[in-house]
């Protein structure tokens, strides 16, 4: 996607990362931004990843990659996302990746899958279809 | 409802609830088990609720929702969900409650209504429908 | 839920169905349509019903649901909705009830359910949750 | 994905393609087949494609994609799925493109996509995730 709308759409979105206290939470870091596309990755975990963390952290995902496409003053809601969980979310390391797939003016949808990583390749355990709404005007979410 | 086939199935799920590190860290509590309903609440909550945590709770309470319509002996394991955001979590505390759509042999469909509750009527601030699979023979999640 | 806002919606609706070719094709009748809720029944189907006319008709159920609640001059656009089949369409007659769980100014969440109509009791075969956009100034999909 | 197990999965499919009388209904035809990836074409589409058309064309793509990777002698049941209707089906021909996503010894879980088809680059209009069940021993919906 062209970059040209949203120079420091990186900045803005590290920004807003940090300030998320659920991310803290739960250990989660953003590990790249681009245009379009956010990656998360969850580190020192131990068991079976709940089911709560993994969406949040897809949601999140979803949702940052959403604000990557939009103006710098628009912020973005989540009004609804579907989950599957394929596999147990077992593992030390996860990376989950949110994609813009298809950019609006008022309504976003993304799609994020989750991963978790070891010595072999990384294993598919969600994915999710998030629909986030552009706010402008007003504070969003995550904004 | 009929209740003949799973007489004890409050004291399972009670202690399958207790079980969970994830709804302890989140102060939720199981207010409420009926054949094919469950309560969950959480109190002491501050600023906004998380999609996580909404997530979380709306998800167990449809998981041991529909574990207490199965048999004894066996688990749920939640294939995939759908969650609408619907009203910003503002509050402090919640109510999340699972009822059984559609029980089943192998599938079983559950959907779930978060609340907030204040001082006037409760407040519908997201729903989810999840789809379960029953599980024999092997360890599941809830179980 | 109030209907004060919306005097002639049972006609805006009725006209609105009598347009949608899609309706007609599949012999869909509109049967009951009140401030929130709108049904829509199927007649003289042979064989099993198809999840593609099973979607079409919660879809148009609930949209005219939202459509009942909206100002006059605006129309409903459906963003997304999930469905879960679960029995057989088998039947002759069915009937799909939509309802609206959410309204709101910009995004109404309504919910679904489809039901196979014989002798004995109705039996469920379908649910499904949308999230509708309400649309103004142009035209939308129902209007 | 590996082909070894379902040497003539690509005959089954288009047998059973033919056998469904909605796919004739609406026009549609079966132009690519692989191991974990089915294509349906609409042609000679008037007007806005329908929802439900949209949503029939993409489940039996998702469909047929499960189809494809499973036993000769099984059968796939939808369970669910989710549709996000991102443009209006403008066009005279569309591609919908099912793709397996996690196979499974009962779960597949399948995404979809649906294109309109133009001169220009084809444009997408919806996508889906559907939750199949892997069907053995008696007769399922696409078998």
């Amino acid at each position: 996607m062209d970059d040209g709308n949203s120079g420091d759409f990186r900045q803005r979105i590290r920004e807003s990362f940090q300030k998320q206290a659920a991310m803290e939470t739960i250990g989660a870091e953003l590990t790249r931004v681009q245009h379009g596309m956010v990656d998360i990755k969850l580190t020192q975990q131990h068991g079976i990843l709940h089911a709560g963390i993994i969406s949040a952290a897809l949601d999140s995902a979803c949702g940052f990659a959403a604000y990557s496409v939009i103006d710098p003053d628009a912020s973005i809601l989540t009004i609804e996302f579907k989950v599957n969980l394929m596999s147990p979310g077992r593992g030390e390391r996860f990376l989950f990746r949110g994609e813009v797939t298809k950019p609006g003016t008022t309504i976003i949808v993304a799609d994020g899958r989750g991963y978790a990583i070891g010595d072999g390749p990384a294993k598919l355990i969600a994915s999710m279809t998030g629909t986030m709404m552009v706010i402008r005007g007003r504070e969003g979410i995550s904004g």
